[in-house]
């Protein structure tokens, strides 16, 4: 692509987020290809982009599907039209299940919520009697991240196969995990074995559910490394990436994507120089102070590349609220400049704007909305 | 206060933004007292709250004036009848300025911006030129955070001054400075140091400026850690802190405040337990990852307490996007339980909440809107 086209892009005021249409689609293409490939569902994670256009997106690319963490984003996705939203996150409040199981039922939604506790199966329990209906619930197991979960070896596994056996209102519908330890490895080698084990910990719990009397489970695992790097799923029913859509620079700190691969950029201005920083007007409310996911990360709070030459990549190196320190090393590009910056993590920068500039060079340049940004208080 | 008093609470869905009102007010008379003491004036950044109820409060208590960021940010104030708002930021695009002169104009209100390049003031130049008028600006002076401004000895200044004297839209309004890598120092003694050289500087770039032609400077300073810590305010004219009326965890570490002074904390749920973490419902999309103002910063995202024993405090250790670990210390919370957790940084914080839940052990409780947040594309 010559770097003149880019100036089609929409005089939009910096800083904004701007998506490259064709790197996303390749994205999109390589994470369909691996489900498809696997012959199993690729249900993706919408935290990352919380837009429904883009969701459709994967959808005409083969997802099947879609995960969700707040009952409020689920709501948005839901009454948007789609059909099979999981809330992977453990809901233990019923006030928040109920809204969403009515915006299901008018809609002729499924959503399936998850519980790694008691308090969290009688949250559904009370959810789904209070809408007069049957809802289903996974388990989530801890395979190393020790965050939610049960670990697939805990005798805490019994309690709840004991609670979803009994109830006439919980429908057991599998297991979901999250390895989201692998974003402390590096490389496909390190990362693969982390997937790996987190297989072999989700068939030994699907194995001992089994014993305890429950029906066979479909097992659901998922992070952007994990996908990319396991040797093989099977035994595995449905992948869950969200990530893998922008990816960042973490992606490729991991070993698992190429700087061209990032298909998302905070674009910025610069609006003042000193002997050592180009300031942008793009600080830690545009790019965040995230060094990648899970607190995972190295130093710098991204790379920024003008659009004439995003071969060159000078760091962010400090941030304020409003500004980025980007190293000059010399440089001499003048005030007014606009920078791509590519963030440490894309999620957590798309939470920050209302919408993304879409660029594609087979098209117009447009605006998605990040419709289930903002879903709090 | 008695900690039952905290079951009047509004019952929000978590997390949210809980601001301790008695705490606010006894922040915002500090700030108020040192202008008052000093003889001069309190010109309070809006960014660390976005909201026009907060500014009202700060302008009942002595304020005058406001400082804003982003000019789609001092619109939202200006629209909101404040009369005299200091845009702080260098806008470069005379595009950005222009609605906000119309804004100011349709508002009876006065709006002054800043430069620290011949761009800046041909930017804000062009503007009044559109607008019909003469517009106020200031000269950005860097007095050590090396971000954005002019050095006081630089020769830089004349170029500027010569711009200032012969243009007849622009009026010379004074000088401003932010030293921020106060941040960086600890204790009210060196930060002290960082207050007195900013003073230094301020004095000299003034008198550069006056030998140079312009008329005697208004001087403006400000950061909340410099403004608590100042032996002097001689010479100066105006104070602008933000931060001051939260404080968070950063204040307390650089020993400007005490962990009861912190107004703001994020209001989370327990949703799941490990041996080693409670795990809580307030992630970097809550809390933000910040370490601190400016990327200065300690360990851990955040410090949680109950709302029954506020004086224990668990280091939150970890975050992912919506989740936070909280180090458990042998602790038996139970699922369920709600917890206050103390940011490193507030600002950042309150841009990602649409409402502020305010508690007043004096009257009802309240919700706040952030009405300048979201304000990027």
């Amino acid at each position: 692509m010559n770097s003149m086209d880019w100036a089609d892009l929409p005089d939009l005021k910096t800083p904004y987020v701007l998506v490259q249409k064709e790197r996303l689609l390749r994205n999109i293409r390589r994470g369909a290809a691996i489900a498809t490939e696997a012959g199993i569902r690729l249900r993706p994670h919408v935290k990352t982009h919380k837009s429904i256009e883009l969701a459709a997106l994967q959808h005409e690319h083969g997802a099947e599907g879609l995960t969700a963490s707040k009952p409020s984003e689920a709501e948005i996705f839901v009454r948007a039209g789609f059909k099979d939203v999981l809330v992977a996150y453990p809901v233990i409040d019923p006030e928040r299940i109920i809204p969403l199981l009515r915006a299901a039922d008018c809609n002729r939604a499924s959503v399936t919520f998850i519980a790694d506790s008691r308090e969290g199966l009688t949250a559904v329990e009370k959810a789904a009697q209070a809408a007069g209906r049957s809802v289903p619930v996974r388990i989530k197991i801890d395979v190393g991240l020790h965050r939610c979960g049960i670990a697939a070896e805990s005798p805490a596994l019994e309690g709840l196969a004991e609670i979803l056996k009994r109830s006439s209102a919980l429908i057991f519908d599998g297991l979901v995990s999250h390895a989201g330890h692998a974003y402390g490895r590096t490389g496909r080698d390190q990362i693969g074995e982390v997937a790996a084990e987190e297989r072999r910990l989700m068939l030994l719990a699907r194995e001992r559910l089994t014993g305890l009397g429950l029906p066979d489970a479909k097992i659901s695992v998922g992070s952007t490394p994990t996908v990319f790097s396991s040797e093989t799923f099977a035994g595995i029913d449905e992948i869950r990436p969200g990530n893998y859509v922008f990816l960042d620079l973490t992606a490729v700190r991991l070993g698992i994507a190429t700087h061209d691969d990032i298909a998302l950029a905070v674009v910025a201005t610069i609006v003042s120089a000193n002997e050592d920083y180009y300031i942008v007007d793009a600080g830690s409310k545009a790019l965040t102070s995230d060094l990648g996911a899970h607190s995972s990360g190295g130093a710098g709070f991204g790379l920024a590349s003008t659009f004439d030459d995003r071969a060159s990549r000078l760091p962010v190196v400090r941030l304020s609220e409003e500004h980025g320190f980007v190293e000059r090393r010399g440089g001499t590009l003048p005030v007014g400049t606009r920078m791509l910056i590519y963030p440490n993590h894309a999620c957590p920068v798309v939470n920050l704007f209302n919408r993304l500039a879409v660029y594609d060079p087979e098209g117009e340049p447009s605006l998605w909305s990040v419709d289930a940004r903002g879903r709090s208080v």
